[in-house]
């Protein structure tokens, strides 16, 4: 049964989309970056600043979430966009990736995920249904199928049973999401590992299965970037055009360039905000390092063309003293400066791929980024 | 020698004052209370919080920027106010109090203090002229003489020889502030811990001696709170009404309360951001502690009728799941929250001062206080 379509695209150049997803929570420009706010919260950045340095969406984890301060309690508090105050849209993942790599003591089972939580030892069943229940308790504007992801490299057999059982959670979590409310959307995921035929094999499952939109996951799990490009080749062209494709847990900005290449629509990734915590910048011209000694003496900002203030205004001596130091105005800064540049990047490419100009800003984009960093004064 | 005066005295209702201190970067409406900004930076609180917030003046603390990023570093990068970009006026501490609470292997003589620092152990001397000088690098609008501080309780006999080495150390201190551009200020010191005697004495000396503005030092350290407001009840009968008075280090609300009736004109104290890092609230209704499971499915703000957002807005439940998971967050807008009802309090001491009402508003708040916090539901 097909589902209604939210995603209107507007403009394509070469295989890049520009396009725009209604949730009911508000609209959200594509490509789109969803800075991650695990546990309710952007680590060290204010709402305001993630609203004002231009994100629509933003991604939160249900594992977390369930476990504290629990779905129950942030349903019968008006939802996680009232609760944080964030308001606007959200997705959330359906916990099972985390419950791979956080919790102790898992056990997959063809029925559900049993786990301890890693916060207080208890023990907790994780199921499509259930995965579906909590978010939409949570009140997700997109949910996402339970999936299981494989770390690579892997066994082709691990992998292609994994790939199995995620298009079979795929159905029950569709029919679990059958009583949501119109609006409210699903996104199928296409698992598959670094093998082509299994690649192809799941993304064809899911469009059968039949989502709002089609996610591809399992990628940026360890694999070099050529072969999480590779098999975004392979499965891109069995998504329908007309419907939101999103990438899971990508990436650098690098990734992101070629992946809008390649006709990806949502990105998210806790890069801007931890590379920010460890004294990291993305700039114009690269990353920057501030815990570098070059920057100790220097007045000049990360990049005085720059329309966020922080990146435009604040000096490097200013941050290299805070990250030293280890104060949090430092990791505040620099994680609001990482957000803004990764918005900017996806606002230049919805511009330029509005404008049929994708594959200049393209080659522009990596020539700033290969002549680095403005040199020492 | 006389000083030139920047202090213009507005108002007085009973013993309580309001006022103006020009300083070169800006005016200070008093009673004013500075939030600390220990390194550099106010701990979780992004610069424009703090002035939005209210704040017209900041302490930052001598001891850490001599020790990192250095005076000579900051002097080059045009002061602390620029390098920092809070822009607004500062006042620096001497140095000489965390040296006593922070350094090791201190030894106290008549020229100098020594001590190893608490970051890499490099040895540094801190005499009341390299206090001075570090001061005027870092470009203090109001520098504070050198002195030692003795914490209570303590003999007389240290207590005494404290004192009188702060008296000529304040002595040095002007000396080498001579030669500083008009505009910048010099206050002195009164010690004497807990013996009125001694007070009075240092205050007296501190007077003959001539400052830009008087401070009174040494108090909350250790004694009940009768005892520093008896102790400034001795010294302030010895200051010049026409300058400014600071007492150091101080304190909670209702020690603003009681010692801005006592006649003291400014305030400095890591209370707000210290208790915000540790989910306690300072509001109209007394301290709220978010930690506490009552607020867990709470949706009301801290306090609706306060004209702060993170205030009015925030619910309840949301800084009890920040506090609980330990985000960043949590600390972020407990610690803007704490500093917002400072400068409210500060403001509404002013203005019922300059309208005669302050015994009226004295009253109130202390209702306010002891009806503690909203019930649950």
């Amino acid at each position: 049964m097909s589902l209604p379509n939210h995603f209107e695209l507007l403009a394509t150049c070469g295989t890049a989309r520009a396009g725009r997803l209604t949730t009911p929570h508000g609209v959200v420009q594509t490509p789109a970056f969803m800075p991650v706010g695990t546990a309710g919260a952007m680590k060290s950045v204010h709402w305001r600043d993630v609203r004002d340095g231009g994100a629509d969406i933003v991604l939160g984890n249900t594992y977390h979430l369930m476990l504290r301060p629990g779905a129950e309690r942030i349903a019968a508090l008006g939802g996680l966009q009232r609760f944080t105050g964030w308001g606007g849209p959200m997705l959330t993942d359906s916990g099972g990736f985390q419950v791979m790599s956080l919790s102790d003591l898992r056990k997959v089972g063809e029925q559900a995920v049993t786990f301890r939580s890693h916060i207080d030892g208890t023990k907790v069943e994780l199921s499509p249904e259930r995965s579906i229940e909590v978010q939409r308790l949570l009140g997700s504007d997109i949910a996402m199928q339970m999936d299981e992801c494989v770390r690579l490299p892997a066994e082709r057999a691990d992998i292609e049973r994994a790939m199995q059982l995620s298009l079979r959670w795929g159905e029950r979590s569709k029919r679990a999401f059958e009583t949501a409310p119109e609006g409210y959307m699903l996104f199928g995921i296409a698992q598959g590992g670094d093998d082509p035929e299994l690649r192809r094999a799941s993304a064809r499952g899911i469009v059968d299965t039949g989502f709002h939109g089609y996610a591809i996951g399992g990628l940026a799990v360890g694999e070099p970037q050529a072969v999480m490009l590779a098999m975004i080749e392979e499965v891109a062209p069995f998504l329908p055009t007309d419907r939101p494709r999103y990438l899971m847990g990508v990436g650098t900005p690098d990734d992101l360039l070629e992946a809008v290449k390649r006709g990806i629509d949502m990105f998210d990734c806790v890069m801007p905000t931890r590379n920010g915590r460890h004294g990291v910048a993305f700039t114009r011209f690269g990353q920057v390092n501030l815990r570098n000694a070059r920057h100790a003496d220097d007045p000049r900002p990360l990049d005085e063309a720059s329309d966020w203030p922080a990146t435009s205004d604040v000096a490097r001596a200013y941050l290299h003293h805070l990250v030293k130091s280890g104060e949090a105005l430092g990791a505040m800064l620099l994680s609001e400066i990482n957000i803004a540049y990764y918005q900017r990047l996806m606002r230049d490419m919805r511009e330029a791929i509005s404008r049929g100009t994708f594959s200049d800003f393209y080659e522009q984009t990596r020539t700033d980024w290969a002549q680095g960093d403005i040199p020492s004064r």
